[in-house]
């Protein structure tokens, strides 16, 4: 399949540009029987909406999705689930003096390249508008594997800047602007992302996401590994550049004696895996980490050239985040639940147990 | 395809146990006319072989490949090449007593629930002895881009436990055991070493991959991205944790006014992002890094349960490499070639040109 | 990637239920540059859609498609192109009654014990209706394999019923209710047509299709061969039972030396083939045939069962048509075009020629 | 994934050509538990082995298969399991004469203008040969599905030229060299094929298959149809010209009230649809037809081109069988049941039921 499909099993495929008539998405192999609405998917599609605080983008779209088939009185029929989001706000003169210009940092240049023929407005297909299309199909996926198989998807923002989470207080990550897990540092960030606004600049930042009641065994080794399929997810959310499971990086410097999870009768000691042996889920909670560049559209001036190889100083006006990680938060899940969909199918194909007890983890280190 | 393939159109399926009687692979979709050998394949293999240096695990297998179809008179011919190498050293006895048992830190925990029947001998299929026919694959894309697009992969171990390369002079990098490029911290290297293998213990390690004279244009957005599909690659390595392309989980303190890479008429000014913009090739050189875990293969005792539940302490004895690092690096470069020679025909497949004049980078930052 | 797709890198993806609100497609994989608009489009829906002759089913639809995004100022850019069509007439209250019934010859039986919750308004799914959106797909790549290599693909009615055609004029076959090419048995088939009628029973029917200029090389030995992929896809289209390629089942009764297709420097003497040897398109025209069943629902009544198991006498009331077959004409071009398509874009992937002179063909034997 | 494998969950990947070393095969997929030896998949591969009567071709290859991995005392372990066959009679001086020509109804023209290096020896991949691998990786699914689900499935020699069979006693199939079911016909069989090989001359065939106790569910509308796939996986079977499923083409001339399968509380009362409604399996036995070509390898003088262009008269000479269908038999068993054990598992990660009781089918019509 071409490039705008993810998953073997349950295999979601996006369309849509930033500022054409509609986004759209086909979700195909979700099982029968699952109960399902708009406003299922509506949730989290306003958490992801832009505007849904000041420091993101203030354009303002309902984002209202519609099921369009694959739905029986209520229920999914094991036929595809179409769903569409009309593009209400395309305000599309505001793109057009930077049609033959490649913005620094963005997609435009390598498009340009690719396609030849580039849908300019507003980045196109190459604008992270694309992503409420996956936040949508997403929740398909998490209503089901919290229903069937009791298993919770959540992410926060972990860092911002210079600013990272102390401490993991999941109950506050949703009654702030910033998806922040750490109630201590909320003012320091507010005023951090005041000055930024005012600089006309952007920060990267670091979210992290969880999976519970995974149950042992999701992955199929050896290219299709639980940790690969998440990896190919996560890097693929706009603006990404990094992905880390478990301790990611601080295995470099940790000995065999310090990373492996000893095992005692009632469970893993510790999670330094993440939640991933052998590229095959542990029972262990899931845990990865991923890394969002900072947002290429800043009012500060920068070097460019032209589509015809001239040099250019250009400022990127427009609606705009100053933090893109904020708002990937419900993506990022939607990310994750789509990859544990997906492997929960195969897994089962091969007519295998996935309701093995999940061994207790004594402690998170 | 089941998970055992990679690559949509230059795919790769493997197959083969640490101890059984032979490992394989099937190489689909390389183009015909490309000349190889078995010769071209085994320097790679040699590299990668275990026993090449006093770091690396003992066991001593010639790991010699054979070309088994899909080469007439010294050439390809667009049909399936069958790539077999035989297992000659296959200690079976080293293993039988730890059947029952659970590794720490090893997959035998969730193949034994996934599976049910495991082959523990060595590890079975969760072996990195299987990454030798990734290599072999490997080899054949890293020629086929080198003579028809010029493009030239490399890996080095960037850093081992707390010792990190400060300089990366490339010429050194396959003339030392570890596969480092900063000469000046060889000796310490070795020491450190040393002292590890004395304590039984293993340690984590990081590799850099960096691929050159890539044309603009790699990539199909929005799901299989080149760097999505770098990441889900490199993340299904043994071993490896974390994936980072460009300046990775450092762009999470960075401004988007340092990030973003500039352009000039005669190239970019800058390569923070790793030589990817939008998910598609930017003509920036291609840079990579991954964490890998320490072995988990250690002296040191260890708690851990058998299969049925009752606690055990273990050590796991035999031929281990104290850090798998140092032998990942012709596999991070054979999965990178496997990748961008997936992407290479994904792209020509639109008829669009693969010759765009990468950008001089004025200079690596 | 799950069932509703099909093609590797020209793939298209349907949604949508004969009563829903709506049916729709993505197109993912066609290169950019295409020129294309609804209204080329338009035209093989229009050929499709019901009650266009009074021996189609006589539910009014206008079917009017619209392209959601992947265009760009009238060309493709590259990018999946969403099409949609709403359903603007779906007496829902027509099939009510038949909800716990399993329609004789239906689809009823099977997709109610495999999914359970089945959508049962006109068929749900599995109506015909779902092929409009593969006849709007298929318009795609009809227009780039003409525009591009000058293929061009035609199929008609070669029998219906008793009524076989003697002789194949291609411009009759758009100017009458039939899409049949023997000018000389229309009238016989009017005749046959309405009594058909007044009976209330339906008929099966072949349909033929042509591909002229496919350059030779087109298919993938040994399993996604040319012919392969085509019956995959014909064999796919509703009621379609049977599909040939060249002569068919006429080969069993042929010798050696009477099939194979004898060349000459300038070209094939025959074409028994029907344009494939070894599972590649030979550069001879692609000419293949398939055999559709009568449509089952009629007047005539018919024992089933119902949901639970009772004996029931039913007659499918509603508008349907006599003869599935006529309807088929565009969708049959349609799947061909698709296939070709994909295997256009695999071809040329492996840097191949796709530009190979045809074999001028002495004569069509 | 490249052209040479087939499945989705229960993947077959193959190599070799005629002349090379060896075939080989990669199966992935294939459910963990299974009890298989080498000695299970000789079985069919020496029913399909070239040299098992006087009518199939001469060469004498023991095909004696080995498996390298995948199986662990004795069960598969869920790996993928690797299959190699040597070739041990290689006798490449018969071809060498015939290497810059392109024998007529043979694969040499298509092949030389799609890949130009080209392995003439024997056909080199467009050899049959080729299809020993498919009955070795179909044998593992033949003893699943039997052994998990009772599914049956064999093949016959319907139609052999002129001659075809006027009953079917399966119990006489394995008896006979011809594979045929019609006790009375094999003495005039016998001498049909002595006359054709004096003639030096050859025939085609057709060849049934049936599989009984399917469950009702197999089958991924609205493209991956059980019957579309099944088209897709008989179509390449080597000489395969026509596929048809139930009545096939009859249908043709069938009304919708002759066609249809009326279901009584005990079952269905016929089977022209030959197990398959709406692209998923009823419950009744699959049933499929193909029709295979006579092979061009024939003594009688055909003209053709060489690879210059210039006219030539051509005689094949050495080992071929007179009538290709013959050894198809265990070819057909093998690929339906890799496309049912694909099925099987595809249905089965929705978590459906695959124990739906088969009705039972009153009669066979």
């Amino acid at each position: 399949m071409a490039g705008n499909s993810i998953g073997k099993l349950f295999t979601v495929t996006t369309f849509g540009e930033s500022h054409g008539p509609a986004l759209g998405a086909i979700v195909d192999g979700c099982p029968p029987g699952l109960a399902i609405s708009e406003a299922d998917l509506q949730g989290d599609l306003d958490r992801r909406r832009p505007g849904s605080s000041r420091f993101t983008t203030a354009r303002r779209e309902p984002d209202q999705v519609k099921i369009l088939s694959g739905v029986f009185e209520g229920k999914t029929t094991g036929t595809p689930i179409g769903l569409l989001i009309e593009n209400t706000d395309q305000r599309s003169k505001d793109y057009s003096e930077i049609a033959p210009l490649f913005r620094p940092g963005h997609a435009d240049y390598p498009y340009h390249h690719k396609y030849g023929n580039r849908d300019y407005r507003g980045g196109g297909r190459s604008s992270a508008r694309e992503t409420a299309m996956r936040v949508a199909a997403g929740a398909i996926a998490k209503k089901y594997l919290a229903e069937q198989h009791g298993i919770e998807i959540r992410a926060c923002v972990s860092q911002l800047g210079p600013i990272a989470a102390q401490q993991f207080d999941w109950s506050v990550v949703e009654t702030n602007p910033f998806f922040f897990p750490d109630p201590s540092q909320l003012e320091a960030l507010d005023e951090y992302m005041r000055a930024l606004k005012k600089e006309g600049d952007s920060i990267g930042a670091k979210v992290r996401v969880e999976a519970t009641s995974v149950p042992v065994g999701l992955g199929e080794p050896v290219f299709d590994r639980l940790d690969a399929d998440l990896a190919h997810a996560l890097m693929g959310i706009n603006a990404v550049k990094a992905v880390a499971v478990g301790d990611g990086f601080d295995v470099v410097t940790q000995k065999g004696s310090e990373h492996r999870d000893e095992m005692y009768p009632d469970g893993f000691a510790s999670n330094h895996s993440g939640g991933v042996l052998g590229g095959i889920s542990s029972g262990q909670p899931l845990v990865a980490e991923i890394a969002l560049k900072p947002t290429s559209s800043i009012m500060v001036p920068g070097h460019s050239i032209d589509v015809d190889g001239n040099p250019v100083e250009m400022v990127t006006r427009g609606r705009h985040d100053p933090c893109v990680g904020i708002r990937a938060v419900p993506i990022v899940e939607a990310m994750v639940a789509i990859v544990l969909m997906d492997h929960l199918l195969r897994h089962r194909a091969q007519n295998l147990d996935v309701s093995v007890t999940t061994p207790v983890l004594s402690m998170r280190d």
